[in-house]
């Protein structure tokens, strides 16, 4: 089992591995270069549900300053209903006012054109540069291209065309309980210019019931529960798509292990990363104190920054803790009370710890360090 | 004018500039090298208002893991009747317990003997390594030694005693309109162990009706507007003595304008900084959202690093501010609404702003870069 590779991810019994390019039945995909990355990489993409019937549901970015696809989504689009996504990478087409907003309902003109679609029937997902006009006549081209070479082996070109700075693809194809589900992700490594976005599409034959509940469970469980830098992308978009042709229902908790796992492997990949933690904060007073401190500590450049440099220092923890429960009768928090020593534990996924003993409640958050290649990718390069 | 040098800061008129040394009359200070700090660097200081009558305000941390110091402040001394201050640099007596709280309150006592004061009479501020026992004996000497050296001209001595790994001292002493003001302040650069503690203590001979709510408002215009990385020490102290004995109002503006120059000289030497900016948000909805916004931009690691690296990227000044407004319909923020230009120009203070066209509210916030010094600095000290 390749996949689940990760300490924090516990997968349901009895999945099969299959190639990721493999799509489950029913799910043709492709893509094509148009000029929008450098060395002829796959910058566009096509990915289609051939069952009428798709079930589906789409989460996208709260960001205020959204990009032009996430605008596009939000207005055009049937969430419930998605049969086919269009993509690009290389640029988000975002702050590109209202050409950019005519840009990305082209694409997703030109995808349901090409498809035998509903303009209301195709999302759209870009990621890149920022504030850059879309060459739209190369992208247009590229999606008549990639609609040209769908296939059902295709999850391996879709996936390439969500990447940008990624330094591994994140994808997967796996076969329980009778259904397949297959999942492409792209993470928070971009340094053109520097927005962290995080997309990911979701394929299965499963039968799915309420996908809008399904989705949002499973990302509140995963990509809602990551930092790299405590930073919202203008571009966040997160597809599920259930043809039902298996007839049967996805295994309890795979989607959930899914995203869990692409989670993190979006958090060990953030720009300049070279360590994981989860921090898990107990004994808080409500559920919303419990979450407040723990992307407190997370989101702590002093915590990050003992990842990075090997420090269990649990001052700092503690510190960050006492600022987020600013104003509180608090204890003063001791070593007894905080688990820090993977922070300076030579693991690359270390676990740490906070009990507040006010309350019951928990709340955890995974996030990556924050060391000399995220200064060297985030201000080295000039736009 | 040496000292009011900062673009930000309008000084009163007719200000003279006194040698930092000197303090108010009525005032006195003394340092001492107890052991906390190498070299024989002056760690202990005491300083003492000896007009019975003084009027005091002293403003401290709200965090909730609030040092020894602090919780001695908040839980025995009467703030509107300081008569001294008893301070260490070395040893913030955070996270120390119940010891360390004894040890602090044993600070303030032996201030309070040798200066025949009582002990609610006496504020005690630390700073430096946190969950570190007191070694209370020898500070108990230095207290002594201190006190034994008292003089009008010990204003350095007590600015000395106050340092961490700040780069230069930041001190005045001033005299406009009749009355003297002095003030000594230390910033955010520790690396022992990176908690970003902010000490300021001012004199004054001038009469000050309402102490409280003179220095809460200057504290609201300065200290309040900085960011270095976002994070509330546990120590963080600002204490406001007036003697009266000048018979003599302070001049309109002077106390904030000395706050503002000492918070930009904090940030300017916020931890590996080289580079200090305030970004303005204008055309917010509410003060709230101005504030919000601002501190966003101000605390993003994408912006703090564009900074670093002379990158006048608006478009990650349009993120942070979108994230901050998350799920509020925002128009595109586009370049017209952002003013980013000097986030890539060479000068040592950077001006930028953002108008978000929502109302007739505004805020700012100054703040650092983010560099590969405050990784150096953060990461490769271990505890």
């Amino acid at each position: 089992m390749s996949f689940f590779r990760s300490r924090w991810v516990e997968a349901p019994a009895g999945i099969e591995e299959l190639d990721p390019a493999q799509l489950p039945p029913g799910f043709r995909a492709g893509g094509a270069h148009c000029g929008l990355k450098g060395g002829g990489r796959t910058d566009v993409g096509l990915l289609v549900c051939d069952a009428e019937e798709v079930a589906s549901s789409l989460l996208l970015t709260r960001n205020a300053s959204a990009a032009a696809p996430i605008r596009v989504c939000r207005q055009v689009v049937d969430r419930g209903g998605v049969r086919a996504a269009v993509v690009n990478s290389g640029n988000a087409n975002a702050e590109t006012g209202e050409q950019g907003f005519a840009d990305a309902l082209a694409m997703s003109a030109e995808a349901a054109k090409q498809l035998g679609l509903a303009v209301e029937q195709v999302a759209v997902a870009e990621t890149g540069t920022i504030g850059v006009p879309l060459p739209i006549e190369a992208v247009l081209e590229g999606i008549g291209e990639a609609a040209g070479g769908l296939g059902a082996d295709g999850g391996t070109a879709f996936s390439n065309a969500i990447l940008t700075t990624d330094r591994w693809p994140k994808s997967c194809t796996l076969r329980a309980g009778g259904v397949t589900l297959s999942a492409q992700a792209k993470g928070a490594g971009m340094i053109e210019p520097n927005m962290a976005t995080m997309l990911c599409f979701v394929q299965t034959d499963a039968v799915v019931e309420d996908a809008d509940a399904l989705l949002r469970e499973a990302v509140d469980a995963s990509f809602n529960r990551i930092t790299v830098d405590g930073q919202m992308s203008t571009n966040d978009t997160v597809l599920l798509q259930a043809s039902g042709a298996a007839g049967k229902p996805l295994p309890e908790g795979l989607l959930e292990a899914v995203l869990k796992q692409l989670a993190i492997e979006i958090v060990r990949d953030g720009e300049g990363a070279v360590r994981t933690a989860r921090v898990e904060v107990t004994g808080a007073a409500t559920a919303a104190e419990a979450e407040r401190v723990s992307r407190a500590i997370a989101n702590s450049p002093l915590v990050k920054t003992a990842l990075f440099g090997r420090d269990p220092n649990w001052g700092r923890i503690a510190q960050a803790a006492g600022a987020a429960l600013a104003g509180e009768d608090l204890e003063e928090l001791g070593a007894e009370n905080i688990e820090a020593a993977e922070l300076g534990a030579d693991v690359p996924e270390a676990e740490i710890g906070l009990h507040l003993d006010r309350g019951e409640h928990a709340a955890h958050v995974w996030f990556s360090d924050l060391g000399y290649d995220y200064i060297k990718l985030n201000a080295e390069y000039t736009t």
